[in-house]
């Protein structure tokens, strides 16, 4: 973010990107920190790598007018690009904010900053600059930073190896189903979609207990535990069973093919105490198979027979 | 940049995106480093501080239709953003790109690519990461990620310092005039407006000898000594007779409104050797006039005679 005096308020002109500005800076106060130069300067701890991330919230396409507040659409987007950083089990450093500001949505523009600042608050972080740019659809990119003395990643799961998922599953998947039919969602599942939580605090607990591999589930749980075996070189053979669903979701292939979750899905070569991440996090953390060779493949099994693979979660369909 | 079988081809659906981020990948070669999960992991050198900032390219808005080829678009996006490090003397660790591309772009892609990866080569970086979305609106954010020592700011300047200039201008504002009246500009200010320079080691060099504030000139000097100005607490006394203008401008007022130069504008407490800049980079370094105590204001001369100051390079007029 540059002074309100900078190139980006002419490129809007006569004041009103200055009023953006303003009006961003007024809600973000003392979260809004390395604001006001061409660039942010801040320091990675010692030892630690920079682990660095963006991702990007378009209207129509990530979410659709009439779903979220604008608060919720603040939250939410740098929440979905936090995950991110929750994947590598990393220490947010901050977050850099690029909007594109239809001229329509001024006035929600205090909420999306209220709903920016409340992702902010969540995990423990900061905003480190950004821009603002005039446009005809509404687009927030956020770029996360931080850093991890050993990230984990998607290529760190062995044969034999646990797996593990935070969080109840289907919420996501209920509410677009339900506004894309014209229904309004569960309080619950609408909950699930536009208040999701990134698992930073809960990534590094578990790698500090022995986590290898770790991503979060934003294609849903199937597709992304493909994407875990593809970078590992392994097979896994998953009880869909044992899969924790939301209330008001029974069936297990809902729950595995819901995407947007931002619950993490775990790799770890010993077991893992479930009983003390619950006590610590109020969050389920259940095992719901083994990682194999890779010749095996990806199998998901219904009372102990194999089912196809629950179809990833189609943002188009929405 | 996640793998092709992540959610963002998942976005685009049916293999598009897959296509999308293969035919970059193809076009950046081992330029394209860090991709892959679910976030980049880098060094920053022992010492150093991170030095990180956002810039958005939207067309229609920070250029139009017609007046760049779609490798130039890559490689100005990408520029743009690197001169925010430039402007903190920062040496560049790596650049996120984000892109959101109409279907009818896609036939852009390869060339669009290839001219992010000019920037990359013209920097001497390589990108970190990614995210590609399908949209109305052709946008590319860059995040730019640096570090330095002693990174310098716009705040540096102190009443006495020499002022000076990187480059010759008024480039970018004829090219701009010229397109906005129908005619095609002089090919040499088409250049500098479709290929500006990231004066990243220039910086670097100027800050070894002693250079304490810098900023990258985007609004027009004028308006961006302003900006250095206010943050420094300090004024100054410009000779705009001495400034280097390119090739078909004479009037020195179109060149210190002209934006978009990304030329360095510099304060230094002791003269820097202009010849030895002027050997080590083909680039003219020229003092413009010096700073003064705040109470003097931004004053501007002409044959030894107070101006107005020149108006700043309006966006909006483009």
């Amino acid at each position: 973010m540059k002074p309100p005096d900078d190139r980006t308020e002419l490129a809007l002109g006569a004041g009103a990107e200055f009023d953006a500005i303003r009006t961003m800076l007024a809600r973000w106060g003392p979260r809004a920190t390395g604001i006001g130069d061409d660039a942010a300067v801040l320091d990675v701890p010692r030892g630690d790598a920079l682990v660095a991330s963006v991702d990007t919230a378009l209207e129509g396409r990530h979410f659709q007018p009439g779903w979220l507040t604008a608060r919720e659409i603040g939250y939410r987007a740098v929440t979905a690009a936090l995950s991110d950083l929750a994947a590598m089990a990393a220490r947010p450093l901050g977050v850099l904010v690029a909007m594109n500001l239809p001229s329509s949505t001024t006035g929600m523009l205090p909420e999306i900053a209220a709903g920016v600042g409340d992702a902010l608050d969540a995990a423990g972080t900061h905003i480190l600059g950004g821009n603002v740019a005039a446009a005809d659809v509404l687009c927030l990119t956020t770029t996360v930073l931080g850093s991890a003395f050993r990230p984990i990643a998607r290529g760190g799961m062995r044969p034999g190896d646990f797996i593990y998922v935070t969080g109840r599953f289907g919420g996501p998947a209920s509410a677009v189903a339900a506004w894309s039919s014209g229904r309004e969602p569960t309080p619950t599942h609408r909950a699930r979609f536009a208040h999701p939580v990134a698992r930073l605090r809960e990534a590094r607990w578990l790698a500090d207990r022995g986590a290898t591999a770790a991503i979060d589930i934003s294609d849903g749980l199937a597709a992304d535990l493909e994407h875990v075996a593809a970078a590992s070189g392994v097979g896994a053979d998953i009880d869909l069973d044992s899969l924790p669903l939301i209330e008001g979701v029974t069936d297990p292939l809902r729950g595995a093919a819901s995407g947007e979750e931002y619950e993490l899905l775990i790799g770890s070569p010993g077991e893992l105490n479930a009983a003390e991440f619950e006590r610590a996090f109020q969050l389920p953390l259940t095992a719901i198979g083994r990682a194999t060779r890779r010749e095996a493949g990806v199998t998901f099994r219904r009372g102990g027979e194999r089912v196809a693979k629950p179809s990833g979660y189609d943002h188009l369909s929405r």
